[in-house]
């Protein structure tokens, strides 16, 4: 029921989804209004096929606030979603809702994994290397450095997981306004001299700018979910100007118009290369839930809905399990020598 | 000698804004290696006739921090060409050095403008409405709530005297992650309750997201500078990956290539459109200063030049005036009752 657009977009997106992962076995349960979701779905005979309805006519709102939602949000569609995954009945939960919502009914029902404080929202965009993981993109306002440190482990664990690339640890970089040391303020810096301090199996390359993320100059860049949110959004928005701009440059004049008719399928590769993510998965709980960007297109429910399918499939939850570890032996290394000096 | 290419790059610039300013009267002081300027003007007769050349030696480097270029940095370049603003010779100071040694050697020898505490650097950012001024894209890593509101003054004085479009006063949006009252950190809800409270000359629209900078959804846009660099920055690495991705789609078949053959006046004109910001002025001082991006385009450089040709002939300085005095009052207000009934 979530998103803008509600069930006509997310069902939409499911079938999408459905065809893009032709061959793996998919199927869904899908929350909410059991009347608005049979309608959509009798456009979707194949999802229709391998998907079981389970009504609640109770939503949460987009303008909740999280501490609303925890009080009044039981039994809604968000809620009954995180639920199945946390009875085993679904190996991932992907709404297009309440973000805020979403978050504290997800680290309420499916608890933290051990070693990590808060959630973070993965985002994966696109670049000309592949692709470059960004996190937090909006899940925590206020970062302090260990918060940071963890989202480096969430991160490069995720990346492992869902882009591995043959061999090569992915590289990490922290999101900062230049790259020497002393750039930037107190928390984003003591969290660099941590990644670089604990032993952590971690390929960290230091500070990175907001260039770098289109540029791939790391595979995973690290910030809290303020700068994240913005970065994304700013992305987003230029994404959409560009996708104009290469339109009414093609509709300015004959031969233009011809020439983008000779060039259709190659800008329409590119097109689809430019897309912004559409989903992102919280990392650090005990189970899957992606965030789905939502907006209008059924596109962005899919990718969502294939992040989720890959991060099921991998052993993300194993993958940061070692750095984990050494991140609380890191940081109980200077406390326990403290108490003994004390 | 500023900027990552110097001289190069520096003076190939000012030749490209010298016939770009044609008509207007426009003479430039170069300040730097007498021998190296030389070399580089025999490239730019047109400007070798309207430039005098102020040989320093000294240069300030791009890694040195801003209180080491105060101590050492007088009779560098940098400090000679603000030093030229503080004298009446010039008009407008612009330079692509250092950004940290810029604003620091401004600052002491400009001082603030009344009623300001720090610099802020604005961009221009192109989008589907017109131009979009973001500040602070740099200055200030860590701002709090009265500062945004100088802020968003600055810019607003900025856009009438630069950008202005006939009649409408600048509409003025604080950047935040989402649009109700209780999102994002408390400086930017502490900074969006004054601006709402204090009774200034400024069509205030709320917190707009990252997205509405490139949707124009108001004319400036407010944020801190650690933020504001890492959208800016991150908005021109994508503009540098779209145009990498239109080349390669247009690469990628004989029929595309002759698309793309057809399509090129229409392509390179929205390729202009695309180009971010080349430069940025520092506002709130007494005096001009605009930031040159550097990097290796003399366009940018071009672009810099230009914003400080419109803004030495604009009446920023009494644009700002009216809100200044009423945000002195607006905050002295409450402290004077604070006083009485205390």
């Amino acid at each position: 029921m979530g998103g803008d657009h509600g069930p006509a977009v997310m069902i939409g997106g499911a079938a999408e989804a459905l065809t893009a992962l032709a061959g793996r076995d998919v199927a869904f349960i899908l929350h909410g209004d059991s009347d608005a979701i049979a309608r959509e779905l009798q456009r979707a005979p194949a999802l229709k096929a391998c998907a079981e309805v389970r009504h609640t006519a109770l939503k949460i709102a987009g303008d909740e606030k999280p501490a609303q939602a925890l009080r009044r949000g039981k039994g809604s569609s968000l809620w009954n979603a995180v639920q199945s995954v946390k009875d085993g009945e679904a190996a991932a939960a992907v709404s297009g809702g309440n973000t805020g919502a979403l978050m504290a009914i997800s680290k309420l029902q499916l608890r933290m994994a051990e070693g990590f404080d808060r959630p973070a929202i993965v985002a994966s965009w696109p670049t000309t290397q592949g692709v470059t993981a960004v996190l937090d993109v909006g899940a925590n306002i206020e970062c302090d450095a260990k918060q940071l440190v963890e989202f480096a482990i969430m991160g490069e664990a995720f990346y492992r997981a869902v882009h591995r690339r043959s061999g090569a640890r992915p590289s990490v970089g922290l999101l900062n306004v230049g790259s020497e040391d002393q750039k930037g303020h107190e928390d984003v810096r003591e969290a660099h001299q941590l990644l670089k301090d604990l032993d952590l199996a971690l390929d960290y390359r230091g500070f990175v700018e907001g260039n770098d993320i289109a540029k791939g100059t790391v595979d995973v860049v690290v910030t809290d979910g303020f700068t994240g949110n913005i970065a994304l959004k700013t992305g987003e928005g230029l994404a959409r100007f560009f996708a104009q701009e290469i339109q009414s440059a093609f509709a300015s004049s004959t031969l233009a118009k011809v020439g983008f008719f000779l060039a259709a399928p190659a800008l329409r590769r590119m097109r689809a290369r430019l897309e912004p993510p559409g989903g992102g998965p919280l990392l650090g709980l005990n189970g899957i839930v992606v965030k789905s960007h939502g907006g209008a297109a059924p596109s962005g429910v899919a990718d969502a809905i294939r992040i989720a399918a890959d991060l099921a499939a991998s052993d993300y939850a194993s993958e940061a399990g070692l750095n984990r570890e050494r991140l609380a032996q890191g940081l109980k290394g200077p406390q326990t020598s403290l108490e003994t000096s004390g």
